[in-house]
């Protein structure tokens, strides 16, 4: 989101408002059916996320800062409370999708209810800091499962064997890679790596701070699915050798042959797009693969990713926000990080384990949400988020 | 079902319509997303049911008996096919909840489409012997996803944290069991077992043979609530001597402490029903016991459950009706028993492992769907039928 | 065992030095190593066997009975305690391969002594009935283990990359079936089951009964490996129609292809015996099938397997003693069925469900050990004992 | 091990046999059955360490450079290949204490043969640069294997209900760490990392580096048991907020509430040791925590763990070598790394994912194994290494 001119509660409301309705138009194109299930457990249920993101309104700003607050329903913070173990019990993740109720629309009902609580709010408050700095993190976090939404629904959508259209509407645009761009190199030296603007930055990339960088050519491009194709070709998923223990057990387990939404079908290859199934563009940037696959295509390259400091040190110099890039740098705390207090300082810093960053944006990301010094994080056999691949050499 | 006139398509279409509106009421009072969700891989969500009895009609009758069908939509079979091996491959069964397409109106769609063919085809047809066995057998068929379609609308309600309300209807009536009926004696003898009547059976039930039975009394009445609670209160859940051992470990593992349904709120033991939450009624008969639970009642009481063939000896002797009764019989084939040739034959046989045998029927059975010679049959861990416990000693 | 004239204690003793010297012959062929492990929850380390039947001993009968015993050991009764919750916690079963001591050594002393122990008792002893029904058990229980030892070192051996041999000795010597011997009737009629000897039986043996029984033609003969094979070529291992539905998961799952010990090497059919690999014998009866193999094949041939009760009317019209013979009866208890009160009555009535029974004795059955009304009973889907086919129709 | 005097085969020679000769110095307390069992999967029976530290020499020395050489037995490839895809099939991991042969004394047998082979290879060979690599590899292959049969060792001894002593001799010997010892302060600055010395290193750690380093603070002692009461007292494992996410799952569901090897008997802390249960020393640095507890430690005292270079630039300020310390970086590869080819490549690089990198030595290290720029790893939720807590701020 546009940052918002310090403390000032009409612009905020203003943003409030175009981020809520965003969420929800979203969700216009689906069937009611479609809000409700939840494939598998990294899969959130639509109607879950517009619950949890009203949630976020309700518990940190409303019923702490709102005297004339009236809960809800007291029921929905155990439905919709995601990991805050600050405020209480919850339904287990993997069970999100077992619940019927509250209905679509009730859920819309609370929404109405707390944007007009909010409206009322906003009306009248004078922000301290700190309660701005909560809002701008509301609005934030709803932007974040705006992308979350969209990635569901295609998870929803893609593996109904109806294969039902999301939207004619072309979400994934065709956008060709320029194939002849080639590397941009960047000397050795000390980078300044964090947030460094005015505005909202999340915890995890504010503490700017040096780091010492190795000279490095980075592609200005991203791999496209041709690229993608000829290492599918050349046995890469047969090929043991580029690929990290795991993500070979991974490849075997699943017997993956593909990125994700591919499907080999009347003798050639198709993608299945919000849109529909449609031949795949072999110009475009290759997506739907996980950290396994974007480092094993790395290694058949004799290439590796970037670090995260080298692709923020270089993103000035190449276009992005079309595919989350996977890095080679696990998610980590920068120097001087900690946690706020209570149950907002629960938001990034406790899934700095085990999880690899990525950067950039993705068609899927609204507009305004991303930044050079963002740092997305997933599990590295996630597949289903927009992500692609950037090389270094 | 009642029985109709050997071979009169009218009356059997009479008979469809009205068996086939009666699976829709049982829905009405659901919300489309109720119609959704797979809590746990036995239930089965409702609008599956929907489609899946409207399949069988599809497939078995209208696909090979009438020339001028046709299919409505040749992935439904994938969809709705449950486990029909002939029929092809289909969606596993612990995925139906995460199909969130076709969608309730879809399937609404699919069983007027199908209704109306069934209408035509019914107008016309001379039945034959067997096509007439096929259509009796839909029918019942459908009867017993009615069942199946209450049972699991309430574990879908009834496991929500909302404890939504099915319907103000009391279905689920008190139903006072008179305390001192005592026990029906029956002398020994050799009797005969098996259905000997007209009109519908099930394969599994046909194949009339003498049974030798050692003389033996059969409660008059069921086991109610106020007995059953002695049993908890006397430490039964924590007393291995009365279970089997997978009972005990099924016991231990989920930390069962009660029936189905019953929760210890507000300093008493309440109900879960469909019509919502109320005290429990000491004079009912027990409900949503599985074999491990009726089985270590009985051992508690130093008595035992009945053979199925002394229920159905005794069964004219008294009521029953309420509760499908848990028996100390496994599910095997009577003598002669053989399987249809083709899909059909799958019906029944292949499950004739590892289950126990109920008897009778239950308030969530459709009116004249159930008789004397009538073989239920549940895994010996499932509670979630409306399953009751009737002595023998 | 043969069976003691009443209470003679020396002649008891005289027994149970016969028999725990067998016990320890069966094991001297083995590596210490051969004692240690467990490569799947249903097969214990032979060490453990060893252990645990002396376990039985000290506990029951030096423990409570001979007032000068000291236990050798207290912890062993954690460690050798098998399923008995009247004797306290034990090692989950699925652990007792984790267990490197007690060592091989320790539990040969352990036997040394508590074998001495029951000599000087019995020495002395007058045997009340409850007492001499319990050393009875006892011997009996170790002959049992005798059986799970020999089929339990087959398992460990024949499931190591390196396929050791157990014995040059031919312990399971071929035993031609006669191919032309055709079917034996009996009339319909009431039958007496159950044991009506002298001497020791189970308690799931006894309660004497009727049984009502159609006429029936039983096979004089079993199965041979010459038949199952014509079944596997057949495809029956390829054709749903013949399984039960949880059998066909079975077969799909774990791919099944033969019966277990069954390789083959070097284009033809080999089969791993305690002596090591050979070519299949023909004229052989099948072995190492499970009740889904066996019905399956009783299907294919459109014919079914004999009850329990039809197997013990026949039983002196054929012979039998090579395999433990699949019957089509889930093991139930007999009418008048009662537990022991204690810990004995742990034994057999806890595990009457999801069974079925078995009928005869193997190769691997110590003389004297069965008898025509032993009810053996093991979970459908073993493979490991030595288990055949006999055909009704 | 020392280095030795570049490619000199005798003094090579020198120091394989006493490598080799202290691994089984190190099995020499244990009984046969010791060697066998592996009690969960990441603990291999110590006779496979054995077995497969020898197939290292044989499948890379002695087959493809030593021309006389004849292979032991052609199936031990399949039994002692650990994951070295390259070489071919192999036992599962977690099927390794399955396997009751080959045998302790077979295993015996095949290191005096590879030993012998490899003497008198080594007495004539003329070591190429390449395969003297391999050779000094092989040495601290099986150098690192030392540390995990002591491991392995108390492991299964120290999960047994007997609780057996290792050795009386005291190898955990107490080591009192020094309470007022303080923290050492380095300033910001670019650093040196990476291996910089002559003779042996792993491919992990070459790749001579700069680091750019905030200025901080190190302990120059180890967290103390005592110490880590105190975090127990104060609910550290009833206190979400300084967990990871993943590491609070681990707490729940394990129910973890202190390091492995602490059993609270008697009324008081107790610690099962190699040489048999002993009360805790207080003074003693914690040891057998996984990378969740010591973050979470380091949480509860708002410091944080080392950077894997801080720890490597402060090094030679402290004393260390008692306890590997996790550290706060993620093991990923050095800049410029790359693997080398054929199976040697497999060695490190394959598990540059979900790992953190623990550095210095432990109590089990076997002399002149580690450096400074040594880089160990494990899974962060690893508890059964000598791993220990030193704290940054």
């Amino acid at each position: 989101m546009e940052t918002a001119v310090k403390n000032d509660a009409q612009l905020l409301l203003a943003q409030y408002k175009k981020i809520r309705k965003h969420s929800e138009s979203i969700c216009s194109p689906l069937q009611t059916e479609d809000y409700v299930v939840q494939p598998v457990a990294d899969v959130s249920p639509p109607k879950w996320h517009l619950g949890h993101t009203t949630w976020f309104f309700e518990t940190f700003v409303l019923m702490p800062h709102f005297k004339e607050y009236k809960e809800f329903n007291p029921l929905y913070n155990f439905v919709f409370n995601s990991y805050y173990e600050t405020v209480g019990a919850r339904v287990v993740r993997t069970d999100r999708g077992n619940l019927s109720r509250p209905s679509v629309l009730d859920i819309y009902a609370y929404r109405r209810y707390v944007d007009e609580q909010m409206e009322n709010f906003l009306a009248e408050a004078v922000l301290s800091d700190k309660l701005f700095g909560i809002l701008e993190l509301g609005l934030n976090h709803e932007q974040q499962h705006q992308e979350l939404l969209l990635t569901d629904i295609k998870y929803i959508l893609g593996h109904n064997p109806l294969f039902p259209v999301y939207s004619e509407k072309e979400i994934e645009a065709n956008w060709d890679v320029k194939k002849d761009s080639g590397f941009i190199a960047l000397p050795e030296g000390i980078y300044e790596i964090g947030f460094n603007g005015k505005g909202f930055s999340f915890d995890n990339e504010s503490g700017l701070h040096k780091k010492y960088l190795e000279a490095f050519e980075i592609a200005s491009s991203l791999v496209t699915n041709a690229e993608y194709l000829e290492f599918m070709k050349d046995g890469g998923y047969d090929d043991f050798r580029h690929w990290h223990s795991e993500g070979w057990d991974w490849v075997k387990q699943q017997q993956v042959k593909s990125p994700l939404y591919w499907h080999f079908m009347d003798g050639k290859w198709q993608y299945y797009k919000l849109s529909g199934f449609q031949d795949i563009e072999w110009s475009e940037a290759v997506c739907h693969v996980n950290f396994y696959e974007a480092s094993a295509f790395a290694s058949w390259k004799a290439m590796r990713l970037p670090l995260e400091e080298e692709w923020e040190a270089a993103s000035s110099l190449f276009n992005w926000g079309r595919r989350w890039e996977w890095t080679g740098s696990a998610y980590l705390p920068y120097p001087r990080y900690s946690k706020a207090p209570g149950a907002i300082g629960e938001y990034n810093g406790k899934f700095m384990v085990n999880q690899m960053v990525l950067r950039g944006s993705s068609i899927a990301t609204p507009e305004g949400h991303s930044r050079p010094s963002y740092r997305n994080f997933f599990h590295p056999r996630h597949q289903w988020q927009f992500s692609g691949i950037r090389l270094v050499k």
